[in-house]
């Protein structure tokens, strides 16, 4: 009999649900979206919780063993109360996610009570990596997301180190070394602020894919932004390495993928920065995981507590 | 039936061996050291663990249970092999410490095999720190230590975080914020680099005993030097707690013993720079432990593994 856990993806822009086997695989049709975006209120983030749980589930194969749902979703979370205090909704500030979830969980199967384990998206897509991905069977792993933000999450010893409140990993929150270490990571090397700076450096274009399309090109400013952004992850991978006596780093999100040699800036960086030899010897290598990373990942919370 | 651990510390000045009951309670007559020293060559560590093992363990009390040994090392160390790199003593690099101690113990006790654990000195720490000191009882913890060195360990649920080979916790090799981000921590924020910085502005002492007095005395370089040392030890946690959720940071070592407000200026700037809400609502506390900390550690190691 197969075992089936509820995944949950709550991000920015939208709200996921699928179901995922015990094998790692999502069921095709199980998986399912809702809008949601910067604005969305508590209500508005109850009714998508409902209507995505419910379409998911109605695709439970019959007979199917259900080991609980698991959710990522985007940070803060606080794991003490089940909710949520996501920097990009704040009218859903101190959300229940996980007593939502349970109550769509428990309506739709007339189950009496289910487990449902929440962390934030770096933790959750850093258990997928850890997983099924580039992470997989190492002791000490860390999976960072370099996108519209910078984001992470720690897995040692095949589990997920969610800390106090269930937020470590939030490495784009911590600081970077340029203009005396007053901005964070995110600030430095986000493909928005890449894109800025380069702006500020005289670029013309606005979007990272252009950024990405003039490096290949030649144009320097633009290759100078990207170079300036992997020397900065790499650097404060360097510190959580040392930290942490971290064996891989998995690194994936868009911006990543804005030089083919992104992964081996942030590789090169980290080696120059790190100052002892177990930290030099850290892997910098590219996600192992495709689109159904983040799904996974919350499903691993579920299936591999 | 008491259950005993032989608890080992070897640090840049000596090793130590002692009997550490499972209540926590270091043996008095079974404690015992013999000098080491930077210069010191493999083959006199070899006789120094025999001698300090052979004395601890002529004091197991008749009929008690063994559980082990622990041990904390100066690091780097490798637990893969057992062996020891010690920064400090450049001619016992490679050591290895786990079979000499595994030897000495099987010699002693007539015994077949014997377990031994081992962590550098930071995480032993962090460990008795977790166990009978300021982080009991926490989730998610970091110990450390500013003296000579500025060194650290970690805790989360209770068990120590070695990482992939064993020496997670070396907090003193990040990266500090100053002079762009090119010195260490342990290069701005230790004790005798703070003796140093204020000795080029000016001051005219030459130990952190001094620093102290003079500082007491209202000399305003030497606060400064130590104003800055504790500034930039709650920078260094401000990131450590973003990336880890931590709940409680325990600070010993002797240079945090400089003035009596230095935990509380540790405390401000960690408040100051964290960015996140979870990680300002951090603990920074004063360590729980005397001066049997290490050998404490040493012995969680093996009766809390």
């Amino acid at each position: 009999m197969t075992r089936y856990a509820l995944a949950i993806d709550l991000g920015g822009t939208k709200i996921e649900a699928g179901l995922v086997s015990e094998a790692g695989e999502v069921l095709a049709a199980s998986r399912n979206r809702v809008p949601t975006g910067r604005d969305i209120t508590a209500d508005g983030l109850a009714r998508a919780v409902s209507t995505v749980v419910a379409h998911a589930l109605d695709h439970l194969p019959q007979g199917a063993d259900f080991a609980g749902a698991g959710i990522g979703s985007a940070g803060p979370v606080s794991l003490a109360d089940g909710t949520i205090h996501p920097v990009n909704m704040p009218n859903a500030f101190g959300f229940g996610l996980v007593e939502a979830v349970r109550d769509a969980v428990i309506v739709d199967l007339g189950a009496s009570d289910v487990d449902v384990t929440m962390r934030h998206d770096g933790g959750a897509l850093a258990m997928a990596e850890s997983w099924l991905g580039a992470a997989r069977g190492t002791t000490a792993s860390l999976s960072i997301v370099v996108s519209t933000g910078v984001g992470g999450g720690i897995v040692i010893g095949g589990r997920p180190i969610g800390g106090r409140t269930g937020n470590a990993g939030h490495l784009g929150q911590t600081h970077a070394a340029e203009q005396g270490g007053e901005l964070t990571l995110e600030e430095v090397a986000s493909g928005p602020s890449s894109v800025r700076w380069a702006q500020l450096n005289g670029w013309q274009g606005t979007t990272g894919e252009q950024l990405s399309d003039d490096a290949r090109r030649g144009d320097r400013v633009a290759r100078a932004a990207i170079e300036r952004s992997a020397e900065a992850v790499g650097r404060a991978l360097a510190d959580a390495s040392t930290l942490l006596d971290l064996e891989v780093i998995a690194i994936s999100g868009g911006f990543s993928f804005v030089a083919d040699d992104y992964v081996e800036l942030v590789a090169a960086s980290l080696a120059k920065w790190a100052e002892l030899p177990y930290a030099r010897a850290t892997r910098v290598v590219r996600s192992g995981l495709g689109a159904d990373g983040p799904l996974i990942g919350a499903a691993a919370l579920a299936l591999r507590p």
